[in-house]
């Protein structure tokens, strides 16, 4: 329906436990009408910054985003970059990650998210903020940010879309990544009553959504109506 | 030599990764004069805590410190105690540390130590202070620390010997560590210019010993000349 009134649209994710491709075939397994083209994700964002920068990065991620950096030299790195290993974040591995770091005369630090934790079926599992604190710490070293709620990373989209912000609304279930990062671009935002949505994010201490909606199709149908 | 010269001494480390059993056998192999009684250590003193306060730990620990609290009700866990885990940092773990953190209404995380990382002779590793940087993260809480340079932790020691901190002169090698805990409880310092000495701690932001020694006999040495 947004897409049939001529709006313009672009999803804002932080996923990367998946290449855009496999997350697109889960969201039209869904029926929801999406292509690659119009997913704004962080690995395809981190793979620009890497390029512009000339970074070779030490992956410390999901194996099934890896295939997201096969254009990337990985040769002797000189950076690393951390997403939602999940399994991957083995005792091991992040002894490795560290390493390298450590190793580099101004440690260079990416992460894909900042989020602290997030639910699965069986259950609470430590998100990829958990572990980019932990290398933080260790290397004495500042991550730069990489996905939602950067600056940069909704101000790629904004450009993809070729829409300044303020005529952009955000639509989201996350009080901070999706509400707060969009505002601070001067986009206006909406929250869902749905998904991660909790009544207390209402008492937020700095975040205030433009409205609430209780779900996307509420959100669609006020939208429609204002045009 | 010390024992000898009838001043009192007692030894304070941070070792988590062995029973003070382990510990002392080790150092009595290389020849030092040492009981159990005379070691100070995070778990004991984690353990006076524990009990002090009625709570009931989740370990996340290296297996070989588990025998530490083997007097300690961990039934129905009410805090999560870390320690260096060592392999025991595994993804399920971590994992299941954090469940039951954020499982509480206010959570209790303890942490034996706040070390960003140490050398072993396959190459460097992440130490406690980078795993409790992640908990703390993940779930909005600051860990109590129980080790050098906890202040708490020095004067357990200090009430060990039964001395005023004016009277005691803390060795070691560690400049914020061993130096600046024990300079922050009233006693002087000196650091020793081995093991994890660096040239560049001697010109150390914001702690400063009371003197240098080249090594520990030489550390003896002065201080026996002054009795």
């Amino acid at each position: 329906r947004i897409k049939a009134s001529g709006l313009k649209l672009r999803f804002c994710t932080n996923e990367t436990q998946a290449t855009r491709e496999k997350f697109v075939k889960k969201l039209q397994g869904m029926g929801f009408d999406i292509s690659v083209a119009e997913v704004t994700a962080p690995a395809p964002a981190a793979c620009r910054i890497l390029e512009e920068r000339s970074l070779r990065p030490h992956l410390l991620v999901h194996n099934d985003l890896v295939p997201e950096f096969a254009e990337i030299d990985k040769a002797n790195p000189n950076c690393v970059v951390i997403g939602d290993a999940a399994e991957n974040f083995t005792y091991a591995n992040l002894n490795e990650a560290f390493r390298v770091l450590i190793g580099m005369e101004k440690p260079i630090l990416f992460s894909l998210g900042r989020g602290r934790y997030y639910k699965e079926t069986d259950g609470l599992k430590l998100d990829v903020g958990a572990y980019m604190k932990a290398l933080e710490y260790a290397c004495d070293v500042q991550a730069e940010v990489v996905g939602k709620p950067a600056k940069a990373f909704f101000e790629s989209a904004l450009a993809e879309m070729g829409v300044p912000p303020e005529e952009v609304i955000m639509i989201g279930d996350d009080i901070v990544n999706d509400v707060g990062g969009a505002q601070r671009c001067g986009m206006r935002a909406l929250q869902v009553r749905t998904g991660k949505y909790r009544p207390c994010d209402e008492n937020h201490p700095y975040v205030k959504p433009d409205a609430y909606v209780n779900n996307l199709a509420e959100a669609v149908d006020i939208l429609l109506q204002q045009l």
